[in-house]
């Protein structure tokens, strides 16, 4: 593999100094995009479009060849993993993800356990080795994976929930069924960003869409405790480089402490924290990455310029900063506006290193 | 009208002694009683039920006579007073609201200007009335309206979002549209909760689902600037005994101590937040309503009794607590479970005072 060219999210990850504060975007190959929609609709569909490398490979690079991006962010679903395991994906337009076997009883999670996930994942590992030689070294890849919280949520649901009642009575009535679900998906999700590393991913985030509606006491033991044991199993990993472990919980408020003693290297943040109480916090053990309001991005530009300006400010002097959205970045944005986004960043931030 | 059998609610709300911790329930009138389903048929429909001040009397009263509650709380939607201002609402079967005329523009706001909302909604004051005579002093009466932010995203994006694209849009484009619409409805809901106050209600809530997917700097200024203006204007108001007032932001977090010091005598809590750090923070000041996990009601009814020893046990000795859920009761809940919790709350908190 080539040198990385540009490491400057790779160093502000793991807090040392850095001339800017680098800048990604949260589901930056998407479907505001353009290009992103014309190769999704010669895919034929979503699932084919995470499934086949080289159809991966061209979307993960579109917004990294259409903005001066820090970073690409392999181009996949959270639901690889519980797809693998053999619950019957699909994707139906403007309905979300569902699962034609949801997860209801011990057995079927011991069936679960009797699964390969890992045999049924190569093309996501083909498409991290294809990506990383098409970057030929102009910027780090980030692997990811959805939480085992997460994942559990969308298996026992079968589908997106908005009062998750099928999981919180699993929680409440049959906690051993939910443990073990999560106990097989802690390893499983661990394996997964392992191989993603060794396939060549430089740095590695979960996104923990769902661990926001839990209780603290729960949040700890079903959503925090299961991302504790991927932090641990990658970093027992031998690297060359070290690889950046990055945790981000939706709407984590009140736990932001335990999960910047997780061992990760940096919490992301959704835009209803405040940067400046969160470093305050956490900062002298994490960095932190966010989190500007997605839907500031339809805003005129001299607001989007003013506003990440803010959230600069926000954060104050010095390394251990990562731009980003404090979510996804939207489908109905503009292109043009991630740009306005894009040059301010690049604009302002020197200022604070 | 009749004095006050039990004052337990107002009283915990005011932080003075109480012999136990009061308890209602939000949505307690509501899908999971199979006597409010049958209501709603003979209705043939939720907003003629609404509409309808016997029937939103017959179902306010329903979980009263059911369970020991402390409180009945006024049958309504949060929707009134967009409707009472035009903008046609309708609700289909499982989709939720949806206003037939969304506010997109100064000109729309200003149209809404124009209305008289409190001419068209005679019809919850007539119900505040009829449930008054109906409970005979048994228990207070709660009124409730939504959030000014809140009733605005719905009136802008014109039925439920996940996204808030549409009001997002117009804060970051266009704030003096934003700002205007909020002036509105904050003086057309001050006016709606003192109607109903002078109409009998004995303490009033004020409903901010929305607060929450605000950024700081943005909740202050669109949800609970709004909030502290009826808050001051239900202050001004000269009524025989106080009536305690409850702010409840869903999902409030970071900004619990900007809510308690609006003057409200009570905040309300949802499950995410933990009632012992809660009450560290502003329980000098206000009093705390909730906050079990609305899914703990399906779980079996040793885990309700623990789940409630928890909540009590997490607020502690001594007044200023109002036992309810985190959010409103699901429509899955099978009633007998409403029963297990009343009577928990009943056995464990005198303990407690």
């Amino acid at each position: 593999m080539p040198p990385l060219q540009n490491d400057v999210l790779i160093r502000a990850l793991l807090k040392k100094p850095v001339p800017r504060t680098p800048l990604w975007i949260m589901r930056q190959a998407g479907r505001y995009l353009p290009e992103y929609r014309a190769t999704r609709k010669q895919a034929g569909g979503f699932l084919t479009l995470c499934k086949t490398p080289e159809l991966a490979c061209e979307v993960t690079l579109q917004p990294v060849e259409r903005f001066d991006l820090d970073a690409a962010i392999l181009f996949s679903d959270i639901l690889t993993i519980p797809d693998a395991m053999g619950l019957g994906l699909s994707f139906s337009e403007g309905e979300g993800p569902r699962f034609s076997r949801p997860v209801s009883s011990m057995k079927d999670v011991e069936r679960i356990a009797r699964t390969r996930p890992m045999d049924g994942l190569g093309y996501v590992c083909d498409a991290v080795r294809m990506i990383r030689h098409e970057l030929n070294g102009r910027v780090p890849l980030i692997g990811f994976t959805g939480s085992p919280w997460t994942l559990a949520t969308y298996m026992v649901e079968g589908e997106t929930s908005r009062e998750f009642r099928k999981i919180k009575s699993l929680l409440y009535t049959q906690p051993d069924i939910l443990e073990r679900l999560l106990e097989i998906l802690s390893q499983a999700a661990a394996d997964y960003l392992s191989a993603q590393i060794h396939a060549g991913a430089q740095a590695v985030m979960v996104f923990d869409t769902w661990g926001g509606v839990l209780s603290r006491d729960a949040y700890l033991k079903y959503s925090l405790g299961p991302m504790q044991h991927i932090v641990s199993e990658l970093l027992r990993l031998e690297t060359p480089h070290t690889v950046p472990i990055i945790l981000f919980t939706k709407g984590v408020g009140h736990e932001l402490a335990d999960l910047a003693a997780s061992g990760c290297h940096a919490v992301g943040l959704d835009w209803t924290m405040e940067l400046d109480q969160a470093r305050a916090q956490v900062g002298s053990r994490v960095a932190l990455q966010g989190n500007l309001d997605p839907a500031v991005l339809y805003a005129p530009d001299a607001v989007i310029r003013r506003e990440v300006q803010k959230v600069l400010e926000k954060y104050g002097q010095g390394s251990g900063h990562v731009f980003n959205l404090g979510h996804g970045i939207q489908q109905y944005v503009q292109p043009e506006k991630v740009t306005v986004l894009v040059d301010a960043v690049r604009e302002f931030s020197p200022a604070y290193h």
